[in-house]
């Protein structure tokens, strides 16, 4: 009978094809635990007194990375604070919000929700009615990276946690291989950095660790989390890259680590090549950084007869 | 009715899903001559007075590779001959050879037939029979480079010309990706140069050119090819990688050429980042090239409980 590699427990909840490892509930959760750090302290994701910005969807991912690094908030390295966007998607957000308020009532952490309506006067359901409008995930992506990073700032936050996952890591690298994207692939990383003092640097803690695995530490930990997928999801290039990545790793069932491996190899040279040079200067519309004089935000606003309607 | 984007001939023999492109026979045969030396130029794979030895199979690839550079030897700035490896594969080999034989006669070109069986006293057939062999391809592969090399050395060739297409390179750098394969990622190229001089250096003039225009210009040209898939071919990873390209291609017409644009300018950071400074010495068994104290020929032929069999 198979038992746990680390402890002989004859109770073991997951069985490792790459490594053959068997391990029972609690060496899982150490494991994982375990792996987490060792990727905070090789890409030094924390300084000691950071504050740290979740993005909390309530989702397997963000409500792991919460549990993560909580363990550095016990033990009084950091502190931490969270935002969950409310996009306005009926029947859908509301769940994550409330599972998203339960963990952070439950570990005492600051928790904000920010809405598109407050944001920008409108919402994605409101959105999804406008003749012509792009797809869905092109709004969603950029109006909730321009939320999280000012609510990172209101939180005077050092840096935003999100949960990125060795799945989603190697699709964005693979996708912008087979798109020969050097500008996006120089970005991909462990933490991101960007010259803008508006900008905060975000770091991915559960960037090694398998979406699976970390799916199965929410259940192992007894974690509530927020299973429903998006309404407005659709096919797109990432879920054909996502689909190949899950058919090879059948056969190959360490091509996602080998292919980040080689990723981090690749781009130290690219970061030497391709240094970036682009500047960020202040949208002339909101005020935030921007490449170009008018954001993403304020152009994908102008195109709904919309505007940012906070300060 | 569509007709031909250059010449509005209505015969048309190709579109391109990529371009809208549509070209009649001669405008196609034109272009992708013209495609093979842009390549060429660009990668300054030739110079005036060059001899290449052209690795002639008799399969679409090679017999294009020659009938394109045979258009550099008729304006006399480079010298052509060619190689043909018998690997000693019954009832499929021999087809090859002859259609080789045909080419180069009718081109005047030198050209000679070197088998596995004359150059280590045992052919593929046999080695297939030998038991816990290795898979065919790992001979294969190691056995012909050595044949082709020696070839080279022999014609006082200054380069080897291959017919890898845009599919093959690009299957190719996929596969290291990856396997984050750093090393092979380095020497997948237009043109491989090595520091022993006892190596030729390899050239790949249709190396942006997809498979399957390849296959179309010698149909166009009205070039007698070798059609036969090899019998030991088998289920690979390289096969894995080509089937994923190809139902990529067809949503994503340019996703080889973005991926090859994309590889070569991630391969510009590798070769600083990670320069070649592994040193060649001569194998101590068989006097050809290799990194290691015995080259992997004569380590496959040792198993094998043969040798090198010519001096």
């Amino acid at each position: 009978m198979e038992v746990c590699t680390k402890c002989a427990n004859p109770k073991i909840i997951i069985k490792r094809k790459q490594s053959g490892q068997a391990l029972c509930k609690n060496c899982f959760i150490e494991n994982i635990q375990k792996k987490a750090i060792k990727t905070i302290k090789k890409e030094n994701l924390i300084d000691k007194g950071d504050k740290i910005l979740v993005a909390l969807s309530g989702g397997k991912d963000s409500v792991a990375t919460l549990d993560i690094l909580n363990t550095f908030k016990e033990r009084n390295i950091i502190d931490l604070c969270a935002v969950t966007v409310d996009e306005g998607i009926a029947n859908y957000r509301e769940d994550g919000i409330a599972i998203a308020r339960k963990h952070t009532k439950r570990l005492g952490i600051e928790h904000k929700v920010v809405s598109f309506k407050d944001s920008f006067d409108t919402d994605l359901d409101e959105i999804m009615k406008v003749p012509n409008h792009r797809i869905s995930c092109s709004y969603c992506g950029v109006f909730r990276r321009w939320i999280i990073n000012r609510a990172a700032r209101d939180f005077e936050a050092d840096k935003i946690a999100t949960g990125h996952n060795l799945d989603d890591e190697v699709q964005a690298i693979l996708m912008n291989y087979l798109e020969g994207n050097i500008d996006n692939l120089k970005v991909i990383g462990a933490k991101t950095q960007s010259k803008s003092p508006l900008f905060r640097s975000k770091i991915k803690p559960l960037r090694e660790i398998p979406e699976k695995e970390i799916g199965l530490y929410t259940i192992a930990k007894d974690l509530e989390i927020h299973l429903a997928g998006c309404p407005y999801a659709q096919k797109s290039f990432r879920g054909e890259i996502s689909e190949i990545i899950k058919n090879l790793s059948k056969n190959h069932p360490t091509i996602m680590y080998s292919t980040l491996r080689g990723f981090d190899k690749i781009k130290i040279g690219l970061k030497k090549e391709y240094s970036n040079d682009f500047q960020f200067d202040s949208c002339i519309k909101c005020g935030e950084p921007s490449s170009n004089e008018i954001c993403r935000v304020c152009t994908f606003l102008d195109e709904l007869g919309k505007k940012v309607a906070i300060e």
